[in-house]
């Protein structure tokens, strides 16, 4: 059976994705979510048809009960919501426990909640003995059924807790499911445990219980996936995890690359079909609400995952598309990509220009010197394979030179903070020629760039009135090179936008200023250009 | 057997380590070494006493031959260096194959050749029949071992060729054994196997060949280390990969998370004794060459690997160290940290104080004003989690308040470009107010920030002139959310250091510049501050 077969359901049984970006996943560093964001990020997973998302812990974060409340007021959702908090307090019964109050008032059909399984957590932790452990979670298991929630039981250390003493382990587990546990979910909560331990505990927790079962992993171990991929190999029919991997420590579960497995490469169902496709976008999706650089090394969904660069390689995807990728692309939303870098080759260049519409032959002069051209800039620290709109300028200059919008004759920023004010002042002049004239433009602006910005569109925008709908939409810094002092190169990428469509152009000098000067005006000049080109004939400027 | 017991050799048949981080590891996007940055990068690799590392492709990229050169140089090398090629041409004698000529005058003991394993490639990509390829592959192994060479044979694409035409497969392989191949290393190229079929064909060729069997992963599938673990548990003697996990698309096989669970998990020797403590130092070392920003979830040795955050999980981690981690830190070289942000309780606070060597209990008024402060600035953007100096400084401010070594009266920062120049200049004044004295203080950098800070100092340096020893080590800028123009806030972490140690201190503004110069202000209080404490008395500036 070929790994290449779209996902072809029915054979085995389907899995249930669990999603707990919001709560497990927000206890990554770094990671933080507003309530809006959150109630985007539910929008996105539902739309795209994750059964299960676990929003928040209201025991710990009173204010997640905002969450619950608002989400609630979501129309057309189809994913069930769950609120997640832990069996009751030793000294409390269940009833009078506040946190399990909280739960309740959360107002989810579904409710997760762990319980120790571990003996040394029982007793070092928690300080209770092991049968007050027992009875912690059949009392809270049993109190939820009975108000009608589905229960979902997180079994907490599960595999250093059934290691450590198999039968206290099982016993935990057990009682969950006596009482009434909808689910059962092994835990690896440290994150340290190996295949074979997962699927072991796995079946044998299938053979005990008659919840059904489900796997929490985390990535301590760089295993995280595979012991997901494990235990549903074993028996588990949810696994939990979140969107991109994050959460405490090296992360949990990546749901992307499990859900990615489990369809493509394992026939099991994870989620409605055509969902499978937007894998990328909610990876992207998720990246972006928690401001959070994308991995481009992602597996499936990463900018680079396929993405080829060196030349046997690109000479060989040439020939047999399926030589060196183990899926198609598209399968995952992502799309092929063949680098320009160091380790190109000619037929780089010419697959590059054949993306961009652009006729070149490799034996052409010209293919050499823009490989040349390349290699010099990028041994300076410009990035081409972020900044397509950069690097098609580049290849426009050697094949089609065009002529020039407009030319920098000088500019100046200045910025100059206040004695005993909390502000700063940033201002901007440019001069250009445009057209054999000179304009002279003054901007203010929050900041030096800002306001540079502002002073080079202030003066184009009236000869060409339409860079009104471009838009700066991104702006990233990156210093090359460690330092000594703030003198190394640095590199701008500026993204840009005219609500339609979005381009990337990059700039690199040591400062900072200039480097993103470099960057605004190639991102003028190709949507310039562009325009020219879809408008038929040679712009000239509105006078 | 716990997981946490020391690696306890002995018991399992030692694994060989193959590091193809200079070859393989190369091709990633972004990754470039220089000839001289490779050489550090070997004799690292050989001081923690990895065994072999590949160090370049001759044939395919010529300059790899001054690395081979170099490299036989370095004295008291004790790591084999590899030099990597590919089965003779189709049309060529072995003998009158340049490339084969090249691999050769690298002059190693030990060279890799890879060949064809997978019928699609041998008909589609390179063209040939069958047969013509296993002659390839017997002629290129015979004649380097008659060469008397120490021969690693890379079957491209195993898996995929097992699949397609399982008897063929096992024919390439048995080939290249029976010519003579001292390894015969299965390469899951395409990256997309699970690891049962890992497993299986490591097994079966175990019992088809007399070669010694090695395995080469990617990570396609986000199992590039559980494969490699599963060909080890199916009898692999040889793991190659990259340091990082470096490589084409999604990266191959990271060393440092499989050497970190064959020793602690499997209990397999892979490296000398002391060398585990070393893989957070291999890691970022190699990081710091490539200059790309550690990860700091990578598992075992990213930052985040033992860094706790959640309110639970700090207060169990106080009573058990065991609680959440699956091994100590240490052991890998690594360090337990306590994050402060926003789902931080008080005891964060504390522990984090404690690590600064503040005494600070959970119930005074003061921690809990630090609480709302962090919190207050980390919803601004600030990051004290990277910032350890500036939220010693938080801390101390509310503690301990210190006198200011000096105020700022103004600044202003202008960077000014030339009519026709390839240049512009940065200009920086400075007004500071030391012990009631006005200082106005110009200088120029290589850009507004450098400008800034030279100024600065500049100031400083007369009346604190053990300044001189403090220098910037690195610069980050990080924009925080997306853009509508340039006007997102931007945030700044410098590292400063002294030349013993080093701090990082944390700015963020609209305004880069601002951003930058509180950054630089709170690492120079930093620095005087502890100057102060260690000289035991207030520091008054030299007059």
């Amino acid at each position: 059976m070929s790994s290449r077969q779209k996902a072809d359901h029915g054979s085995e049984a389907a899995v249930t994705i669990y999603d707990t970006t919001l709560r497990d996943g927000a206890q990554g560093e770094n990671v933080h979510f507003s309530l809006p964001e959150k109630l985007r990020i539910v929008q996105k997973l539902d739309e795209v048809g994750v059964p299960y998302i676990e929003g928040g812990w209201p025991g710990s974060n009173p204010k997640d009960l905002m969450f619950f409340q608002e989400v609630s007021r979501l129309s057309g959702r189809m994913s069930r919501i769950v609120a997640f908090g832990s069996t009751r307090r030793a000294s409390l019964s269940v009833e009078q426990d506040p946190q399990i109050r909280m739960l309740l008032d959360a107002g989810t059909e579904t409710v997760a909640v762990f319980g120790k399984t571990w003996l040394l957590h029982v007793r070092k932790v928690l300080r209770v003995t092991p049968e007050e452990n027992l009875a912690m979670i059949r009392d809270t298991v049993a109190f939820l059924k009975a108000c009608g929630k589905e229960v979902i039981y997180d079994a907490e250390h599960a595999f250093d807790g059934y290691q450590d003493d198999p039968q206290y382990a099982l016993d935990c587990l057990a009682v969950a499911s006596e009482a009434g546990a909808d689910w059962v979910v092994l835990c690896d909560t440290n994150g340290g445990s190996l295949p074979e331990r997962v699927a072991e505990l796995t079946r044998l927790t299938r053979q005990k219980v008659r919840s059904r079962v489900g796997i929490h992993t985390h990535n301590d171990g760089d295993l995280a996936v595979a012991n997901a991929l494990a235990a549903v190999q074993a028996g588990a029919t949810q696994v939990q995890g979140t969107i991109n991997g994050y959460g405490e420590r090296t992360g949990n579960c990546n749901l992307i690359s499990t859900i990615a497995n489990l369809e493509i490469k394992l026939n099991r169902r994870a989620l409605p079909p055509g969902a499978l496709a937007r894998l990328q976008e909610l990876s992207y999706f998720v990246d972006e609400i928690a401001n959070l650089a994308p991995n481009p090394r992602a597996p499936f969904v990463g900018r680079c995952a396929f993405a080829h660069k060196g030349g046997t390689h690109v000479n060989a995807i040439g020939k047999v598309f399926r030589s060196y990728e183990h899926i198609e692309p598209e399968i995952v939303g992502n799309r092929r990509r063949v680098l320009v870098g160091e380790l190109s080759g000619r037929s780089n260049i010419v697959l590059k220009a054949r993306e961009l519409g652009l006729v070149l032959r490799e034996d052409d002069p010209r293919t050499r010197e823009a490989l040349q051209q390349i290699k010099a800039m990028e041994g300076k620290g410009y990035e081409f394979e972020a900044a397509d709109a950069s690097f098609e300028l580049l290849l426009r200059r050697l094949l089609l030179p065009y002529p020039s919008f407009f030319q920098l004759v000088e500019y100046h920023v200045s910025i100059r903070s206040f004695p005993g004010k909390e502000y700063e002042v940033s201002e901007a002049t440019v001069k250009l020629s445009v057209k054999g004239r000179t304009v002279y433009t003054v901007a203010e602006g929050d900041g030096p760039i800002h306001a540079l910005d502002q002073a080079l569109r202030g003066g184009l925008e009236r000869f060409y009135p339409e860079l009104a709908r471009v838009g700066l939409r991104d702006y990233k810094v990156r210093i090359l090179g460690q330092m000594g002092g703030s003198g190394a190169a640095t590199r701008v990428l500026v993204e840009s936008s005219d609500g339609l469509t979005s381009w990337t152009t990059v700039g690199v000098s040591t400062n900072i200023v200039e480097a993103s000067w470099e960057a605004l005006v190639d991102s003028i000049e190709y949507w310039l250009l562009r325009l020219e080109r879809s408008s038929g004939a040679p712009r000239s400027p509105t006078s």
